[in-house]
């Protein structure tokens, strides 16, 4: 999607700060000798950034305005190495409260809602920002924080909780949970308001049957602002984005290349309006594409697909990306096969090929199945894999996460 | 403290606003036939209300407006039995912002302070008071939540915070934490906004040795916005309240007559501005006193002394108010004994009699020291106890609350 003259005089905005400050864009901007953007291909000059470039800068490096404006920060976990901190001016504070109220209101929220909120607080981004929009909004939050699945139920049963806000797999748990007890008809929640992580429709459908709710799915990334940049929205077809306050592209994560809207590849965010921190060509590595067309929704912003994975699991292949999540989809529409698969990737007299290893319960025929399964990641991928279907239970567990593909082309 | 006009005014708005609300103080308010107070004497015709009514309240019982305005609820944890539930409006988060700012200023907390926030986040009030205070006073909130001590010291290097928001206790731990690890040198604290829990001298001067901070006692309840409706000063002596969010009495516990100023009693509260869940006349059971005179430091707010403990422990003796940390506070000032002690009263031949049990290591003269504790009680207290001075070790010691108070008058 072409960056508009509106966004394009933000960015400018955003880069005359930024050669004010003693921060990494600012060194970084002023090394390249940038000093404002006139058009779209003087924008796709701009240098991307990267996450290790955020942590580099820790503590704050980051920070693009005098310490007096900066009212808060937050920072992603950092399980490995340092964390990447992320200051906020009171405008930011504000301008995330907004989006996030934008997102409650894509969902049907209304003032009227109770909106019983169960990620967590502090550092992290996820609580906070889903209490602020709330009570932007002038819902009324329930701001329970994680864990406690027992004072969880008990709270949404006694305040009469109708919006829930949660991760998939808290949001699943809590499902399981109010079943297992038999209290549904005790539950009050009409929506759900579900992000952080991936997850796949036959998750959502779970957690919308068990809990009586229709679900969106929220985004939004620690380094930029946090959650509630993006919703989806009752057509359920994609996630809108604020592109008032974010610039929005889709790459190839090989290439770096701008990639035409409808194809898949690596989403890459400038923030328009950040002061604290802004953002130029931050590499998220999260798998969409723009969705063109409007939406039957009527809304005016504009759509990315729902969040396919990462770009640590995509590999190119006969000049074509793939990810494994792509080949997830196709097969669970064999229900004859398990959820065990592997990819492998080999460079043989002069070509790629792609091995795909199914698993199946034995009482069909191998070779049938294998070549619908080739034909149908032909249809929708572009290329014909060969497909080896083997007995159920052959293919490695693993208790961490199983590795999915294994490309032996550059060893 | 005479109830003030400005104060009587606001008391005013408030009946209106709840005789107007399906509410515990409507129904109560209309069931008494309350429809205004024209002077102190009819405030004081006011009935209390007990942490008990707002329990019963559960769950919306206290919400005092249209549903619509709501846009938060806060809880206390409610390990036994029911929790209270506390609704707020926008104006009440911002009304406790602007107090919690003010607590923020008094202990000279500027926008260039970097404030550690450890206290807990969600129903609980404390973490996000300690946040929306400091980020409306325009400093850096560093929103770490509760517990992680590694990780909160690591953050206090890195972030070079100046200023630590704690519970005594968990204030005590990170200050030996750092002293084991020797790490002083690395941090950057100067001031301790410190609250929640009662805490000793000897308690303040060694957080504030080990931390090389000025600490603050922080007051508040749950019930009434949370921690931030009071703080020391400067001067340290007693904290100032803010008369214009709070009007504040001292009762007798035993009788709910008024007591003058300086006197030790309950602390009874009524809100003046609250909207979502006003209080009239809530009694606390935090024991306290008016700190009759001008502060030092300057401020028109008036002062009640730090909090003593709760009215369970008080007993009446004499017809004087005795409450187990009074007695505490004078042993403390005798080095030779332990502190372990137990009081014992009992009603003979028409007359109640205290005797007080306290522990001494053996070099020194027994007698000479009941006879000088029993003094210092007498010219403190008013009475005269009868002082028991035994051998370290024979007072009855216990994991848990220890039993202070052995009274079998009314037995
Ligand atoms: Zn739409
Ligand atoms: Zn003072």
């Amino acid at each position: 999607m072409e960056i508009s003259k509106e966004q394009l005089s933000l960015v400018n905005e955003r880069i005359a700060q930024l050669l004010r400050a003693d921060s990494f864009y600012g060194h970084r901007l002023r090394q390249r000798g940038v000093d404002g953007v006139a058009s779209a291909e003087d924008f796709r000059r701009l240098p991307f950034s990267e996450k290790k470039d955020l942590r580099d800068a820790y503590p704050l490096g980051l920070m693009s305005v005098p310490e007096e404006k900066i009212v808060r920060i937050h920072s992603s976990s950092g399980t490995t190495g340092k964390p990447v901190i992320i200051p906020y001016t009171a405008k930011d504070v504000e301008d995330w409260a907004i989006q996030f109220a934008r997102c409650y209101e894509m969902a049907g929220v209304t003032r009227r809602d109770r909106v019983q909120i169960t990620p967590g607080y502090g550092l992290w981004t996820a609580g906070i920002g889903f209490q602020a929009g709330c009570e932007r909004l002038g819902a009324m939050a329930v701001p329970m924080g994680p864990g406690n699945t027992e004072k969880q139920l008990q709270m949404m049963m006694d305040m009469e909780s109708t919006v829930l806000c949660a991760t998939s797999s808290y949001a699943l748990l809590l499902a399981e949970a109010i079943e297992a007890r038999g209290i549904k008809d005790r539950i009050h929640l009409r929506k759900g308001v579900i992000g952080s992580e991936r997850w796949s429709e036959k998750m959502r459908r779970s957690i919308e049957e068990k809990l009586g709710i229709e679900a969106y799915d929220i985004y939004g990334l620690t380094e930029i602002y946090g959650p509630g940049i993006g919703i989806s929205c009752d057509a359920h077809d994609g996630i809108h984005y604020w592109d008032d306050y974010i610039y929005l592209e889709i790459i190839d994560p090989q290439t770096g290349e701008n990639l035409p809207d409808g194809e898949w590849g690596e989403i890459v965010i400038t923030t328009l309006r950040k002061e604290g921190a802004p953002l130029i060509r931050f590499r998220t590595h999260d798998l969409s594409r723009i969705l063109p067309g409007d939406c039957p929704c009527g809304s005016r912003f504009p759509r990315i697909d729902t969040i396919q994975g990462r770009t640590d699991d995509m590999v190119k292949i006969k000049g074509v990306n793939l990810f494994p999540s792509q080949i997830e989809e196709i097969l669970r529409t064999f229900p004859e096969v398990s959820s065990e698969y592997q990819i492998h990737i080999s460079h043989l007299e002069g070509k790629d090929t792609m091995r795909l290893y199914v698993e199946t319960n034995g009482s069909v025929d191998f070779l049938d199945l294998a070549k619908r399964i080739a034909e149908r990641v032909k249809s929708r991928i572009g290329f014909t894999p060969l497909v080896k279907v083997v007995e159920i239970g052959v293919l490695p567990r693993s208790e961490k996460k199983t590795k999915r593909v294994i490309d032996t082309r550059y060893q």
